[in-house]
């Protein structure tokens, strides 16, 4: 048995597991302040990757930052009523304008200064976006408009759980207005594509992308669309979703325009985003017994340099050594970016320094003790095979020079590694034989680590309905319809009609 | 008398011709919300600008990014009397966390939704944060912490203006934790420098930097440092900000750490912004008759493609000509960073496009024609040189090689023109040979663009407050005491006593 890391294991708790990376990895903390969380450098390095690379693929489409106000009044709300139906029961609300002294010594809400209208504090800006785009849009020419902000809002949620539903959350929130339905249908799924792949690409988080059933949409959308995928302990992870909004908020907002016959028409609208709940995601798809482990694409430092450090004559020179070494490394590239070495001279000891990159999860470690340096070589560690096969840890010393040399595709192996192993786990766990309600029964009884993708009649209203609460009795939802699954044929398991797709059903974060 | 593309001139309305610029150079515009912008594409672009550049300055520094919550519970105000005098007059609060309908159709706050302890949106985040330094400090090898966020932040003001003074913002805020005084003053001071050479190198914008007078302190702070521009209306414009916060904080939030002897010590902490405030700046200062001028550094496309398209037959082919010298000059370098260009296909007419450019700011406009491809050239216009002598258009025809070649020299002879004309304005502009209150009086009579520089005795307390208030009655403030005036050598101009520094006052933002 192999002392691991962590004092958890993803076996014994998986929920104890995530939330002992999240502390030991010093990616986020608890606040103080109900719900929300303090992201710390190591987290938010991460959060910064994937704007970084997320952003550059949003303005390859076409796509412009803009920023809307954090406060919506509240008759926004108002005019869209299935939309407030879905966010009213969850929203931070600002009533007040000013604090005072009570004279007894505590500050209180000056009663004095109660706003006329009270703002909501943004729980998704559609509302107020849409109100921007009908100033915007007179003519078909102003169209298509393609905006995207990053910005923080805030749902008021019972439960939180660190980086996957927290008050007070980071996300990118994409919006669009188009003359046409087909465009703007298209719009949604081509976005759809610019996170299945940046999730695959960046994050080496295999994905699932397809249609939400009906009773998953977002409030006043036509038609959701999400990427799911599979953490460790079987569950599902909602990780983007991309709406096509149709007219619903263009007739909220009066976002009209004069087609080239000059006839006034209702824009057809999308919205999508991403959040920090990502980062959820990359813990519980990579992370393992010892701690995270971040694909190098969206690593902060890909390479952490540590010295052995002694307290002897000889540790200014193994220093000098190592700043050489960082500045050969920042020359090469991997993955398309100039590799990010860091050289780590905190006042700590060399295997505290070791095991707290490991539980990070830096994707290669490098050691350098004196006899390293004499012989010019390196102690090379990779996170993505931390162990030999006796469970010894794998640390190999390889010469400088072709350490440098083979930095980059070094680092591009760990990348492919990390997303081959999440693949085959996802692949792996996908049972798609199951062909009659008593099946899936038996499919999640006991700690199945897995989905289950069966066909369905598509049923709607209460038939729907009914569904939804047979699963809910088994803590199972329907995640999505697969875009790339094969046609049904055959009866629905719950509806026993003919099957018209073939959907997926999980458990879920 | 040259037609300008703008309506109203700065000598006319100076304050109209402001937000003349922000409306036709599409940067922002009223949300509708109170106090609140929408940040348009191309003043989010140069915003986004402005955070790579600066962001990159304070990570080289050695500062971490984290993320801390945008809610801060009312009691943590408590602890710190006088920097909650600062702010509670200001502060957005909220008290309720749902709405719901009130049976007619209207939603409502919901009363059984109140929260038992009201939550303020950050005004600035020293209490929040001290909050999480006191869990990360504990001994003095934990030391210093050097971290920074980019946050929104809101500040309930009476009277609000574009970008100057907007309920919400967006800044970044740097807070350091330090084990001596001696070293959080260090801190404080680099960081200013560094405000100070972002301004002058990035924003092409000449600031005086100095410590401010004890009357404009931050609340809290031990010491307030400041960096000041020259507007084109002779107002100053304080456009950045570092204090040294001593132990306010440390006191007030527990700051604590064992030092080598073994002894409880409170830390020292500093902390330092710049907002969202800059982009006015940027305006005021390089903005002219015919809209912005953006300095190439931050303009988010620094030579932007306008092909003089006719409907004709001929139109592919120049569109193709337009492409190839886009990517030809994507493979250029100016100041450092690949050059951005961009090719406008809008369905717009090409003159149109051109001054929507210019009124843009974007630094260099190529237009071409067919003529221009038939000859293997290009029009050129640079933005800071608009016109010739003679009131034309000064548009230069190129062969397309030679433009291309010469690219990153010109963009770096657009921004260093920028700052040499705003760098002249401001020394031409600070008046020195004033030696009595009566001599400032007369200097600002009338419509005195610049400031006064004089010397005072550094009056404390009451002694303060009475220039504090005979200046006001100029409408004057103390700007600050620039770092590098000349020693004071005489009589204070307010107090007749042995003056000890020298001080800037001016009219300000």
């Amino acid at each position: 048995m192999i002392k691991r890391a962590l004092n958890v294991t993803r076996e014994a708790d998986f929920s104890a597991w995530y939330q002992a990376v999240i502390a030991e990895a010093d990616l986020a903390e608890e606040s103080g302040v109900r719900g929300c969380m303090v992201i710390r450098p190591w987290g938010y390095g991460i959060w910064e990757r994937i704007q970084r690379l997320l952003d550059d693929r949003i303005k390859a489409t076409g796509h412009e930052n803009c920023y809307f106000p954090l406060f919506i009044p509240l008759s926004y709300f108002e005019k869209e009523a299935e939309h407030v139906e879905g966010f009213a029961k969850e929203m931070a609300v600002v009533t007040h304008h000013r604090l005072k002294s009570d004279g007894a010594g505590r500050l209180v809400v000056d009663p004095d200064a109660k706003l006329e209208e009270p703002l909501v504090v943004r729980p998704t800006s559609e509302t107020v976006i849409g109100a921007a785009f009908s100033r915007w849009v007179q003519s078909w020419r102003d169209l298509p408009v393609l905006i995207n902000q990053w910005a923080n809002v805030v749902r008021w949620e019972m439960r939180t759980r660190m980086f996957l539903r927290t008050s007070e959350f980071l996300w990118q929130e994409g919006h669009t207005a188009h003359a046409t339905e087909a465009e703007a249908r298209d719009e949604t799924l081509k976005m759809l594509e610019v996170y299945r792949s940046f999730a695959e690409d960046c994050l080496a988080m295999p994905v699932v992308a397809g249609e939400k059933p009906e009773n998953e949409r977002f409030p006043g959308a036509v038609a959701t669309y999400s990427i799911e995928a599979m953490m460790q302990d079987g569950k599902a992870l909602q990780a983007g979703t991309s709406h096509f909004l149709g007219t619903t908020f263009s007739s909220a907002q009066n976002i009209r325009f004069q087609n080239a016959e000059g006839q006034l028409e209702l824009a057809q609208t999308t919205s999508w985003g991403v959040s920090t709940r990502m980062i959820g995601g990359v813990i519980m798809v990579h992370g393992d017994d010892d701690g995270l482990r971040v694909p190098p694409r969206i690593a902060p430092w890909q390479v952490v340099i540590v010295p052995m450090l002694r307290d002897t004559d000889e540790d200014a020179a193994l220093i000098d050594y190592c700043k050489a070494l960082q500045t050969d490394l920042a020359k090469q590239s991997a993955l398309g970016e100039p590799v990010r070495a860091l050289l780590d001279l905190k006042p700590a000891k060399a295997a505290t320094k070791r095991w707290g990159w490991v539980k990070k999860g830096a994707p290669i470690v490098v050691e350098v003790g004196g006899r390293d340096m004499a012989g010019g070589n390196v102690s090379v560690i990779r996170r993505d095979r931390l162990y030999r096969a006796d469970g010894k840890l794998d640390s190999v010393v390889v010469a400088q020079g072709d350490f440098v040399a083979g930095i980059g595709a070094m680092l591009e192996d760990v990348q492919s590694s990390l997303h081959s192993e999440a693949r085959a786990r996802l692949d792996a766990n996908i049972t798609r034989d199951v062909t009659d309600f008593a099946a899936m029964e038996r499919a999640f009884d006991g700690r199945y680590p897995g989905w289950v993708e069966v066909q369905w009649s598509k049923p709607t209203g209460a038939e729907l309905d009914a569904v939804v609460e047979r699963l809910k009795a088994l803590k199972l939802t329907v995640r999505n319809v697969p875009g790339e699954a094969e046609a049904a044929d055959g009866a629905c398991i719950f509806t026993g009609k003919p099957a018209v797709e073939r959907i997926l059903v999980a458990r879920a974060y």
